[in-house]
C-alpha cells in the first residue's frame, strides 16, 4: 500500500471503536505473518474488528484504496489460508468471540466469527446437543477459520463436515454490503445456496461476520475398539465390511506401521510394532444399539483377517486406546522438526491402492513418510517429517508431495479433504478441476470481487506458480 | 425463435442420434407445456437427449441462436421450474434413465438425470444401503428434477435434503463445456463448492447430465406412533420435547384438524375429528434403540398434554397409521378441484405462531386452507383448495398465498423449503433476500450465462412481475 499507509491507518483509527485494535507496529505485524503452514508474509496493518459495522467500514476503506483484506482466526491453517501474501490489511477476528447463543428448540447455534470451535460443542452439550464437526485443532481454532476452510475431522464419516452444519451466514461483500444468507431452517431452496458457496471459499468471496449453525441431539453413549491388522490391505476390507453391515461408526481412524513405531518410541503404550495397521473404531448412539453393533464390528474385522480386536470396556479404557492416535503428531515431530501434513482424500475403496502408492513414493524420494487419518471417509493424512534447513531433503519432499497429489487425483480423489487450498496447493488446482472447471470458479470470484482485494493469491494459481515449502 | 425454427430443427436432427427424439409437432409440444403448478407455455422444440455429447451439441446450437434451453424431468414441479416461459428448446431427460450404478464400497450411486428417484433407493436397498431424500413424488419424479429443485421430503428432519447427498456432478455450461464438480469423496475442499451451488439452481446455471450421490447404511428397523393433540400448540411443544430428549426421529409429520376431517370424510379410518392436530412420528435405527426411544417419545408427548399416543406394534399397523397422512392430498382435492400447495418453512419454534397466522389468513380471505407437512423441520404445507374457474375466489387465494409468504419470512423462515422458486415465487425473492442478496445471486447467473439462455424467467423476478395463479 506504500504511500497511502499512513492515510489508511488514520481512516481505520476513525472507524474501529478502540484504536488499540488497529495494530501498526512491526513487532505486532510479525505475529500475523505466518500460520501453521509455510511462508512468512507481513501485513501492512492489522485490525481486530468486534462488530459487523467495523468490518463494513474497514472493507470500504480497503476497497477505496484497493488494498488486500485477509480475514484470520487463530492461524492454525495448514494450507496458508490466512497468510497476507500480497500484504494489506489483516482482519484478526480472534477477539470477536462475544456471541455464542444456543437455541435448543430450533437445534441451532448463532456465533460470532472468533468463537473457539470446541466451545460451541461444549455449550451445545449443556442442552443435550452436539456440534459434530471436530477438526483436530477444535480447541484452538476459531469457527470463522473453520467456515473459511470448511474444516473436517474424524467424525466426518458419520456426520459430514463444517459445511453440513451451516444454515445461514451474515457476510460483508467486497464493496462493504451486509448480506444474510440462509436462515434458521434446514430446508431452504429460495434461490442459489450462497451459504455453501461461501463456506470453504477461504475468504476470497466475502468476509463472514456471523454464522447460524445446526446442532444435533447428543448421542447417549460411545464405544471404542482397537483392531490390529498384519496386512494393511485387510484394514481397507474391514472398513467396507463394517459399513456394508449397516453400521456407520462415528470415527474410523487408521495408523500405519510407521505411525505406530513413532508413537511407541515416544511413549511406551505397548502397541504391537509388527502390525501393518491399526484401526480405531468408535460407535456412538443408543447404548443398547452400539453394544450389539460393536460385536458385529468385531466379527466383521476378524472375518477379513484382523489379528486382534480389543473392545474398550469403559470410557477410561477407550481414552487409553485413543491416546495412541492422539500421540501420532507429537511423536513424529520428535523424529525431525519439520512436519508437512497433507490431507489428500480418495474414495474409500482406493485406500489399499493409495497405501501402495505412498509406499512407492516413500522409497522413490527416500522421505520419512508416515500415514494416519480418517480412513472411514478416505481422508488420509500422509505426513512427511523433514528438516527445513536441509535444502536437498526439502527438494525431495516437495517432489514427494507433488506425487502424493497426483496419486490422489489419479485414484479419483481430491487434493484436499479438509485443510483447504490456500497458497500451497493452488498450483495443482487445474490438474484436478481442469481449465474449464477452474474458470467457472474464477468467474464467481471476479463477479463478486472485481478488484481482487479479498484474500488475493489464494486458491487460484498465479501464472507460473510452483509448489514450494519455504519459510524465507 | 421465429424465423430460425426450421434451421434450428435441421441442426438438432443432425446432433441427436435418433431424430425421433427431436419433437416438433404441436401435439407433442403441448405435452411439455405444463407441470404440476400453474401456467401453460409451449416450447418451440423438444429434444430428448440420452448422452452428454448430445446435450453439448444442443446447447451449442441454442447458444448460437440465443434461444432458451429448459431442462425437464417428469414435470412434477410445484413451482413452475420446467415451464418454458420464454419458449425455446425443452430438454426432456425422462428417457435418459440408463445409468444407475451402486458402488457399495464407497457408499455411492452414479445416476443419469432421467432415473426415477425412488429407483435409486430401491437399488441401494439391494446392497443394504439407503438413499434418504424422499420427496412425495419420488416414485414419479426424476433425480434430475430433484437436483434442479433440491427436493426435500419427510425424512429431511433427520437426513437433510437432496443437496446433502450430492457428492459430484457432470454438467454442461451455457457455452457447451462439460465440467465435473466434486467426486466420490465426502470430504472435498478443493476450491468453491460448485456442486451445492448448482443443486437447487433450477436449471438456470447449467444442465446436469450425471450425478454422484452419497448413500447411507439402511436402518435395521422403523417404529411409528400416532399422537393426538386437543390443542395444536401442544404438538409444537411435543416436537421440541422429543428433540431435546436426544431423539432424532426419521419423520415427524403433522395434520391439522381440517386435514383430519377431509381424510375422514374421504375414507373412514376412524380418526378423531375433534382433535386439533395429529403428529405421526417415525423412528428408525437399531431395533433395541428405537423400542426404548419410542417409550420416551410417548412419555414426552403425554407430558406436554397429548390426548393419546398409539404406538404401532408391527409394520402393518404402522402402514395403517401412515395411511391417514398419505390420504390428505387425494382427500382435499375432492373438496374442490384446484390445489395450491405451498411449502413455506419456518424455524420449528415458530410452528405455533405460524398456525395462528394461517388461521387468521383462512378467516380473512375466506379460503379453504388445510395445513399438514413436515413439522419436525418446520416445513409446513399450507394447501388452499379452490376452483380455478372462479375468478373472484382465485383472487382471494392469491392474496392469501402472498400473506402466507409474508408470514413465513416475518417469522424468520423462507418462501420455499423444498418446492423451489420457479416462476411462481420469484416476485417475493427480494422480500426474503433483500436487493443486495438477490444481486449476489444474479451476478453468478450473469457470469455463467451471459446470454440468459438457461431456463430464463425463473428465480429472478422480471420488472413489475406479480404473483398469479392462472392457467391461461
Amino acid at each position: 500500500m506504500g504511500d497511502h499507509r499512513n492515510e489508511i491507518i488514520q481512516k481505520l483509527m476513525e472507524v474501529v471503536s478502540d484504536s488499540a485494535r488497529v495494530l501498526t507496529k512491526m513487532e505486532d505485524l510479525y505475529s500475523f505473518s505466518f500460520d501453521a503452514s509455510f511462508g512468512v508474509y507481513r501485513p501492512d496493518i492489522v485490525c481486530q474488528p468486534m462488530a459487523t459495522e467495523e468490518v463494513v467500514d474497514i472493507i470500504k476503506i480497503a476497497s477505496k484504496y484497493a488494498v488486500p483484506i485477509v480475514a484470520r482466526g487463530r492461524g492454525t491453517s495448514l494450507s496458508g489460508g490466512p497468510l497476507p501474501v500480497k500484504g494489506g490489511i489483516v482482519l484478526d477476528f480472534s477477539l470477536w468471540n462475544t456471541k455464542l447463543e444456543i437455541d435448543p428448540d430450533n437445534l441451532v447455534a448463532v456465533v460470532s466469527p472468533g468463537v473457539i470451535t470446541s466451545h460451541i460443542n461444549d455449550k451445545a452439550g449443556e442442552f443435550g446437543l452436539m456440534y459434530p464437526p471436530d477438526p483436530s485443532s477444535a480447541h484452538v481454532s476459531t469457527i470463522g477459520g473453520n467456515l473459511a476452510e470448511n474444516a473436517g475431522g474424524p467424525r466426518g464419516l458419520k456426520y459430514g463436515v463444517t459445511k453440513d452444519y451451516v444454515l445461514g451466514l451474515e457476510i460483508v461483500t467486497a464493496d462493504g454490503k451486509v448480506i444474510r444468507t440462509g436462515g434458521k431452517t434446514v430446508k431452504n431452496v429460495t434461490g442459489y445456496d450462497l451459504t455453501k458457496l461461501i463456506v470453504g471459499s477461504e475468504g476470497t468471496l466475502c468476509v463472514i461476520t456471523e454464522a447460524t449453525l445446526c446442532l444435533v441431539p447428543k448421542p447417549l453413549a460411545t464405544k471404542t475398539a482397537m483392531v490390529l491388522f498384519d496386512e494393511i490391505i485387510d484394514s481397507g476390507r474391514a472398513i467396507s465390511k463394517v459399513l456394508s453391515a449397516g453400521i456407520l461408526p462415528s470415527k474410523m481412524e487408521i495408523m500405519d506401521q510407521h505411525s505406530i513405531i513413532a508413537v511407541e518410541e515416544y511413549a511406551v503404550l505397548g502397541l504391537p510394532i509388527d502390525v501393518e495397521a491399526i484401526l480405531l473404531i468408535e460407535l456412538d448412539g443408543h447404548p443398547l444399539a452400539i453394544e450389539e453393533e460393536m460385536s458385529r464390528v468385531a466379527d466383521a474385522c476378524m472375518a477379513v483377517g484382523a489379528r486382534h480386536v480389543q473392545v474398550a470396556q469403559d470410557n477410561e479404557e477407550a481414552e487409553r486406546l485413543w491416546q495412541a492416535r492422539r500421540l501420532v503428531s507429537p511423536a513424529i515431530v520428535r523424529v525431525k522438526p519439520t512436519k508437512i501434513s497433507e490431507d489428500a482424500t480418495i474414495p474409500r475403496s482406493e485406500i489399499p491402492a493409495m497405501f501402495q502408492r505412498l509406499k512407492e513414493i516413500r522409497e522413490k524420494y527416500n522421505v520419512h513418510l508416515v500415514v494416519f487419518g480418517h480412513a472411514g471417509d478416505g481422508n488420509l493424512h500422509p505426513n512427511i517429517i523433514a528438516d527445513q534447513r536441509d535444502v536437498e531433503e526439502m527438494s525431495r519432499v516437495e517432489q514427494a508431495v507433488e506425487e502424493i497429489f497426483e496419486a490422489a487425483v489419479q485414484l479419483g480423489g481430491t487434493l484436499s479433504g479438509e485443510h483447504g487450498i490456500g497458497t500451497m496447493k493452488s498450483p495443482f488446482m487445474e490438474m484436478e478441476l481442469g481449465e474449464d472447471g477452474l474458470h467457472l470458479m474464477k468467474m464467481v470470484k471476479e463477479a463478486w470481487d472485481p478488484q481482487n482485494i479479498l484474500n488475493p493469491g489464494k486458491i487460484f494459481p498465479e501464472p507460473g506458480q510452483r509448489f514450494e515449502l519455504r519459510n524465507d
